[in-house]
């Protein structure tokens, strides 16, 4: 079934109490990272800032945590607090329903939830929830996605582990499901172990077997990485000539490789400031239009965090993104809606059959 | 790749110390149900008996934890300790050894372990442990067992909350791949449930919308049968067409529901006798070559329980019973092996995954 | 800060629609163990039927999933499915607002939900939830209880797998705090164990070191008490002389081993026919106003479905029944809450250390 | 019971095959941060190398995944990949057992395991095991450390989520338990968030109720913070006045805070290179005798991977450095052992309850 967007539901400002509120004020930032008092930050949902009598002003590129500088030019741009600078003006004001001029729309998309009575079980998503529908819905969504949006991946390095599982990510980068990829330095690692010996720290991704001195195998392909100079040099090289990372290069798809304090080497790719890899991540959930975020923890709620439940299309129409949280453990998918992200939906599944039955099943569309 | 039976290495009795062993001794059941002072207790491996010199008999149909008594015949049999009557002779001594004419044979089809050094990642299996290769076992498992071999299932009800995991269970009993199944009242429930309201506890099982009173959909689906007089002639009356229960009728798979006190109902085929329940079990333990637990942590372990590691063929070859523990958690997959099921076989992901894969993986073949 | 009862609301019935609601219907049994088209299942909420105009009963001793009888004596009664008799009249309807004569009061003991604004965090109870308020809250609780209620305990065996655990258990039994405890046979069997070779399943209690042939003691011990003839003449015999059997036997604290296909054995009081053994736990059930189920998936939902949300105290007051869930896993915690027992807390932690915090707590007040 | 060393039992050099054992080799870095091919890498074990004939050199600080490097002065250094300057001269060969010159010297406290038949339950650490004996011990241990060890804690946020849990790290600081500790932003975050508002991510630590735009209070407490300048100037100035991080401050306890993704803010004291963060990290892990690990699998491997198995006191004395991981989960306290870091012990429990019972448990003596 063909997939179709939702309808957004903009706010009606011709009626009270929107029609009747008061412009949003501004502040001035007195010292560079630092907001003024009484600032305004972000959610996840649409927000429209009455800049001038009836121009209600919705944000392009939000995200959770942030917060509203009015630009020189009379736009509205969301930023980090650590890039503040001085003298920029910032949104006041903290009510959600227009009475400092600001509106928080988080009813935009959604729907009238069924009715079961006052009483019904399992109303709460688990591993026992039925998920045969979500694998149908990603295939006509990611089908979708493919020509017209922007499919953005989180893959932990579990992932990469098993042979098919890392096979099938390969295949979703070459039939064109991945449009971005953000990881750590231990799933580019374990890829390229995986492509010189066959292994993951020291285990075969097929026969399980640990090698003999198998704890070198992620060092040495450290090592020879670093040597190239690069990821993309050790590609261009011919010295790595399979799996994920060749896939993305080949692609030209853009990746970030974020540091973690659980680091070995890192490879060269990797980006050690988490300030400065926050800001090249935001540069692809920027872009996104739907997220999978599989197998990490630590990157599925970073992502979580710089991700708005809407994107603004060029032409002005506004649209949902949809995030997707596969995980083994309930604690670790509810993660991301217990800090706010309700729009994340949960798949609880080893990340391995998660992967495999989606390549396949897009593969037989 | 075909399946072969691995090579089965018996003790040497020909050498010391077994060559040197005391013939076994037995004493009597005074009271029914009581086992003897120094009583052995059998485990999982298979345990040869030492009845005159040089005589070694090997347990045919073993199990853990239960009692060797000696029968008029002269063979052996495994009972529990309940079913002892008195006057039965058992078998006594606690040596593993062969120092008072038993020897558990622990190793018959052990493998020498491959080395990695001193120094290793990744001994323990956990959900990032790589699957695919278990996967491929299966298939080449499964295709001689539905020929050669005899597959018992146990399944948990999360088997059927999910549309497509369902459909698969369906096939695999069509296709040959289960000749038993061990349950619950809950699963059948569930499954009928399914068959008349596509819901599970009143929730669908592929659109996982809540059903106005859905909390009646399984006490409906109970009260309807149990007016049938049986899951059986519901279907034969075609009050049930589809579903997990119709398949194994349709195909006469042999199956066992045992009570538990979570039951509602329960279902009349259900044998709410926990002690008359293992011993319906016992007699599809007694014949399972391979079994596979999903999604069920308490029939997981009771089915461990009664199943050993070998079965002795009818042409008196030994080979070992192959056992797959599929669940979510670290914990439920290692309980068997922490209660002595050394040979239990973890695979971590969703029963709902793993029964897609495998069905569609055996239907390619 | 002593605990004081919720006030209880009754619904208004002079006000529509319960007003002018009709009578509530009956239809006669038909066959033994069937309930009639149309029956009414309860819930854990009280419920009310308009047996004469105006006169609304309260159901007195009700439970999730039961079907309503009239006695011959005009009184209601709650009966399982497999419990009906022939002639007996079956309370009808479906409607939960009045309009089939019955009501179910769903919001008799709520209080207003704290407002978050549109955007909050940690909605959900997960291992970071607080807990120091539950064990305040439980210290009140349980000082009030132990004078004015019913305490049940539901404790799953890993509660003696330790020595403080098993200790503070015993000392909880001591002090007042258990007025009723639901178990299964290996909560009893490992207890023994205990107190026969200080350990559990083989691992030493305090040291956890493995003793040789460990297997063994589980067995022996279920072989020593059943040539007892019973827990109780063991403990009459001076066989047992301490443990959580013996500080039950002791207090003369009512008890109920449900049996399981999991049991070795089993001991004597094990009740293994599940029908019956849910009898005897709702004996208790009935009569609980705390409950406190502790590392024991299959009881705690057991239990659950057995137990409603209040209680009729005999002057005719209403009262909640508290409900707590102590387990490792948000799976466990929720399934509870999933299977619509509303009313239950969860905490997240070892049974371990909860039995040790809790016990410590109440001796210091 | 006080706490005793264990005995290190040194290798023996007069024996073969280490009395014939080679000189170790040493090949030069030819570019920064490269180490020659067949570099030798560290293992958490202590490690010997000989460098002239009986002269074997056991490396002084030590940790995994390192390399080894000859200083002009002829003392050995272990340093990271990315630490490595041209020309200097790294150890070379893989052979563990001297054959290269280099013995890994694995059994060094190890003790025989205890023996317990062919056939044991229980085989593997869960939560189920027995957590007492741990507990006492942690009393003894950690009564010898305050006063001739190094106690460094490595604490995941979830342990100032709760009142009572973060009381009790404060009395453990206070106390004189911890001199050293790694932690992420969060738990400084929500700490100072606990200070100012009495709740963490919006939520009560108490009373659990959600505050009115309760999400604004960690970005709050980072902006006041941030303009303080400071941790240590918001406590100097006397804005923050309890807590983790002010009893830290008032201890003059040394801490890393180590940036990651998922960072608001961050607070002036956050390391954002992660690679910096490591050094950091490791000043630490490098005074450490006695590593807690609790509720951060992030941090908890991190510090496994900085943390060597062994410390060399300052008089030349070899002992064993503890590491404990409290979790909830059996995967992330094993993640530890299955990197190699063999010598990790887990307590499943949640961490409020540990940090409780043990302020508890050494208040007492």
């Amino acid at each position: 079934m063909a997939f179709t967007l939702p309808v957004y539901h903009p706010p009606d400002f011709s009626q009270p109490p929107l029609k009747d509120a008061p412009l949003v004020g501004f502040g001035p930032v007195l010292e560079p990272g630092i907001a003024p008092a009484n600032y305004h930050a972000t959610t996840i949902f649409p927000e429209y800032f009455q800049l001038s009598k009836g121009a209600w002003v919705l944000l392009r590129n939000s995200r959770m945590d942030g917060v509203v500088v009015l630009s020189p030019d009379g736009s509205l741009q969301v930023k980090e607090f650590h890039h503040l600078e001085k003298g920029e003006q910032v949104a006041l004001g903290r009510g959600e329903n227009g009475e400092e001029g600001i509106y928080v729309h988080a009813e935009a998309f959604s729907q009238a939830p069924p009715v079961a009575g006052k009483f019904a079980f399992r109303t709460h998503p688990s591993r026992e929830t039925s998920f045969s529908i979500d694998y149908d819905t990603l295939y006509d969504l990611l089908s979708y996605e493919r020509e017209d949006g922007f499919i953005l991946w989180v893959v932990g390095s579990a992932a990469v582990f098993d042979r098919d599982s890392r096979n099938a990510l390969v295949e979703l980068i070459r039939q064109g499901y991945v449009h971005g990829l953000l990881a750590g330095n231990a799933l580019a690692v374990h890829d390229i172990e995986a492509t010189f010996f066959q292994t993951a720290l020291g285990q075969e991704i097929y026969g399980k077997r640990p090698s003999p001195l198998g704890h070198y195998h992620h060092l040495d392909a450290l090592n020879r990485v670093r040597r190239a100079g690069s990821i993309a040099a050790a590609m261009e090289s011919g010295l790595i000539r399979d799996g994920v990372m060749h896939a993305l290069w080949q692609k030209r798809v853009p990746m970030v490789l974020a540091g973690s304090i659980r680091d070995d080497g890192p490879l060269p790719e990797v980006v050690t400031d988490v300030m400065q890899a926050q800001d090249a991540m935001r540069a692809l959930t920027g872009r996104a239009t739907t997220v999978i975020a599989v197998a990490s923890q630590l990157h599925s709620i970073a992502v979580g965090n710089l991700t708005p439940g809407y994107r603004v299309l060029p032409e002005g129409q506004v649209r949902p993104v949809y995030f997707y949280v596969v995980d083994m453990s309930e604690f670790a998918a509810e993660k991301l809606t217990n800090r706010g992200s309700l729009a994340a939906r949960g798949i609880l599944t080893n990340a391995q059959d998660f992967l495999v039955i989606l390549q396949r099943g897009l593969s037989r569309r």
